[in-house]
């Protein structure tokens, strides 16, 4: 279908009209210009860095997305290769100065607030989650670097890195070693000179070959001889591809050899790579071994890589959320231009047919869709702002409550998105009917993409095991308490706009507070680890739940105190959260019932299974 | 890894165990042999049609799921081109007589029960849901002219498809009517010989063009000039590739031309064409115009496909099941052969890694898949009982209860399996972790494979107001009230074994019985069509875990009659069933609760969110 002359063509990348509710009516994000990092900025330059952001991604990433899906990288013993474009999309995310969006002026960045960050990476992320992993990654890397790196180390691997010539890598799994780090054989043997050289392979890769940049700074977890077994031993180094000179030049190649490309169901623009160091291909200084250097203190370096770690996490989150966002915008815009079958009421077969928006079910399954998505990108951008309260919050005790919000919000935000945007995109599918299954559209994409999401940077078990196992024990509970307590807050405000279904709403999150930590105390009453752990699963679904409901219903707050004076696109659009949150409090918090009751009966099914019944 | 030597590989197609269980302990498929019709089978001839089907699906179809998914028909215009393997397994599948396995020995059948053609069918689903797509639809295309057709087209049509020569079809999509067949416009033009001659476009049409066989009957809806409006105008036509002549040799060319393919995210190998009738690229006769034989009455057409369309919809079910049944086993074997990690109880890093599947959550995700695929296939294997029932039971009572449950777990047999199993396919990608991700395994074709299943033969949303709008409506509710004393029937079986646990299990079945009749009668005293058929999609799935809750119960008792008195390795099969099955009652069926909540305040939140607020 044409749109009719002179009308916009929304965009399917993100609601940037949800996109300003979030930042500028919820967040409150204008408000962080008043500190001194961003005294530069306003909504002004916040509103410019988005334009920019939504124009390059459409025009550059957007437009390759299917191209890199059909024509993954491949390797042909050399070289990987890849479809042009993705190198043109990079360069202009880096002649724009994205890269270094987040940074200080002094490393050339822009000091954007990290909400604002991520939210003008939401476009990338929406118009091609493959092609925007590499500067994500690079990203990650280099904030890794600046927190633990020395000041050779920024000098010579994290400025390049911002101004794009470098890009980087987390090389954490092996083949033997997936979720079990503990399991890493990768060594790195001390030279006199106090560098490393390191020995090992490396499966899982992300960007870890290609000829996007002039080098490629691979972050290596690896042991050093003689150091303590388990994940108390492991040690993390820069690796780059190429070894850089004093003078900043490029040097010899490095002993880091690609070995083979992995061939994924969707993602498919992102190379991933089993690589070998120390196989001895290359052989700089004459002789076998990666060169290495220590990054942090010896044995400490999982902690570090955890810096890049929990930010992966987050990002992975937000992959998701925003495939799951722009699969939501697709089936919008089909179920809109859809002509398929009569309302119940006037069957009759002789009047044309209504778009299929009309038909109930296909508006359950848009309502679903909204929901999620949109409630996943409320939790990612407010784990965002977290971040720029960590770093950038007036006193030492606002600080240390975002971090430990962040702490128990992690594990959710990656896992939440990966399992409800995925659902998202199959809903997106299904409203496309047979077309949604088919190439010609680019639905079926995005959910073969989004299928990683549970997958990498820590399985969503994983995440069960550090929400139940780690975050909601740290401190005596204080992460779990303060986020109630959050909880609590927002109910507060939603009884007090007067409006009676918002206060049934907070009524329900209240109850919700109660019974995660009435459950929480139930799983741990049990005095058998094993038999709490078997319900981590569980656990981390119930508690995303609640954690969805609170991000309702603080946008329920906003929209229902905007709405009275609102302009009629603007009514709209607040109608439209407002069932959204009502669709959540109704059809989806429920759920989280016979999870409570199946939890805080330590249900043994699973543990109890055995091998050799199955 | 390798077997052990003289270790038997188990199928990763499916359990024969499973099967043997279902079939002779559950359904007691052995006393059909004492019906005139079986009359010449009996348990071995049966287990010798399971040892064929197995062997040949081995043999002949899984060796090329892969390479057909990896290698799609295309078309140069002139003629589909696909991997030879395809026409290889098919020609085995028809030299073994398969192919009319069910029909009368007057037609070259075995007169095998339908619940052991579907048994025997699994094993072909299982290795290669596409290839095998060619026979079950050429099945069901026969099945449909048995029953509806003319003396003269069951020999020249249905002679030819059993013995493998002829290929057959359904048409009943077109570009613009999908789920609505009310808007098809393809018409036939009355001729004086009584024949007619079709013009129009059908999509979506499977098995469409190829060159597997001699020749392809397509079975097509259209609507002769001057007929009523919508479905009533609706009559369905035999229209061959190739016309036949009245010896049975093949004539020229009938004017029915492929327009194009369609490319799929999964299901690849089955080819899915775009046709155009009528466009006069050929002419028989020397002028345009797809010949077509009307079957049965005028106008009538509707009823006589969905006597194909329901065997079609239960097909579906069935592919769903063993997608996920097979993805289950492949899931197992790699979670015995994979080591990662430690128990949380011996965290010893340098004690060796233990099997995945010695983690609670790894046991958790293998338990949910068999209760999944186990319990789909105990549903299907149960309605294609009830279809012998219906054809050959001794009283008129019998066939007409047989009948009334088809009608009502139909849509359950189509729908739950393509959710749930689906959902299996999800579990057993996430058991591989990364690798499950990749192309080098075989899981994600399977999830690949499986997402159509929600999509064709009736999507996911038209199952449920087929459920609610009609099934459980129908004659006063019948089928509803019937299908309710069976399943208290089995509770009470499960209380007559005296063991506690299954006895809760039986009064959970009973409560639900009596739930699901008190939201029905709910959702109907709304007085509002509309309102009641928005929640349609809920109520079928809800309806759909009480349906499997049921088969689970009777697994369970026959699983815990027999655990006393069986050998060891018995006993495990039996104690893996008991454990599914709690596992269902106690993780699964409690999520129907809230739907029930839902369903019966008769929500309106879906119906009531206008278009534009989204």
């Amino acid at each position: 279908m044409n749109a009719p002359q002179n009308v916009e063509v929304p965009s399917k990348l993100l609601s940037r009209r949800d996109l300003e509710f979030m930042l500028y009516e919820w967040l409150d994000v204008a408000s962080l210009a008043s500190r001194a990092r961003f005294a530069d900025h306003s909504r002004d330059t916040f509103d410019a860095a988005l334009d920019t952001c939504e124009r390059i991604a459409e025009d550059r990433f957007a437009p390759h997305n299917k191209k890199g899906d059909q024509n993954e990288p491949h390797f042909d013993g050399e070289r990987v290769h890849m479809i042009p474009e993705v190198k043109q999309a990079l360069d202009a995310f880096c002649a724009a100065g994205l890269m270094a969006a987040g940074q200080d002026y002094d490393l050339g960045g822009m000091q954007l607030p990290t909400v604002m960050e991520k939210a003008c990476f939401s476009y990338f992320k929406s118009a091609n989650v493959a092609t925007s992993g590499y500067p994500f990654l690079t990203i990650g890397n280099a904030n890794l670097l600046l927190a633990h790196g020395t000041r050779e180390q920024i000098d010579t691997f994290v400025r390049p890195m911002m101004e794009g010539r470098f890009f980087g890598t987390m090389c954490l799994s092996e083949p033997q070693a997936g979720s079990s780090l503990s399991d890493i054989k990768t060594r790195a043997e001390p030279q006199a000179d106090g560098t490393y050289r390191l020995f090992g392979n490396k499966m899982w890769i992300s960007g870890g070959d290609h000829e996007l940049s002039e080098n490629i700074v691979h972050l290596v977890l690896a042991k050093i001889p003689g150091g303590p077994a388990g994940v108390k031993g492991i040690s993390l180094f820069i690796v780059p591809r190429k070894l850089v000179n004093p003078d900043g030049s490029l040097g010899e190649r490095n002993d880091v050899a690609l070995a083979g490309l992995n061939h994924k169901m969707g993602y498919r623009g992102t190379v991933n790579t089993l690589l070998n160091f120390g196989e001895g291909k290359f052989r700089p200084g004459g002789r076998p071994g990666a060169v290495g250097y220590l990054v942090g203190e010896p044995n400490k370096g999982l902690a570090c890589m955890f810096h890049m770690m929990n930010e992966a996490r987050i990002g992975v989150g937000l992959g998701a959320t925003l495939l799951g966002y722009t699969g939501y915008l697709h089936a919008l815009e089909y179920a809109r231009g859809r002509p398929q079958g009569r309302p119940l009421a006037a069957k009759d077969p002789t009047a044309p047919q209504v778009p299929i928006v009309a038909h109930a079910d296909v508006r359950r399954m848009l309502l679903a869709q909204k929901a999620y998505v949109e409630g996943a990108l409320a939790l990612n951008l407010y784990c965002a702002r977290l971040v720029d309260e960590e770093k950038t919050a007036e006193s030492d005790d606002a600080k240390r409550r975002a971090h430990l919000l962040l702490e128990i919000l992690t594990p959710i935000a990656k896992s939440w998105p990966s399992q409800w945007c995925l659902e998202a995109n199959s809903l997106a599918i299904q409203v496309h009917g047979g077309y949604g299954y088919t190439r010609d559209y680019n639905v079926e994409q995005f959910y073969r993409d989004n299928r990683l999401n549970p997958i990498h940077e820590g399985t969503h078990g994983i995440q069960g095991l550090d929400l139940l196992g780690r975050k909601v024990m740290m401190d005596a509970g204080a992460a779990l308490q303060l986020l109630g307590r959050e909880m609590l807050a927002t109910a507060k405000s939603a009884r007090e706009t007067g409006d009676a279904e918002l206060g049934r709403w907070a009524d329900a999150l209240a109850a919700a507070v109660a019974d995660v930590g009435e459950t929480t105390r139930a799983l741990w009453s049990a005095g058998d680890l094993e038999r709490t752990l078997a319900n981590a699963t569980v656990y981390l679904e119930l508690f995303g739940h609640v954690v969805i409901a609170w991000t309702w219903l603080a946008q329920a707050v906003v929209a229902r105190r905007a709405i009275a004076e609102a302009a009629s696109d603007d009514e709209r659009f607040y109608r439209g959260k407002l069932q959204a949150a009502k669709y959540f409090f109704l059809w989806e918090l429920p759920k989280t019932a016979p999870q409570h009751a199946l939890l805080r009966s330590l249900d043994a099914t699973c543990l109890e299974m055995c091998d050799e019944w199955f």
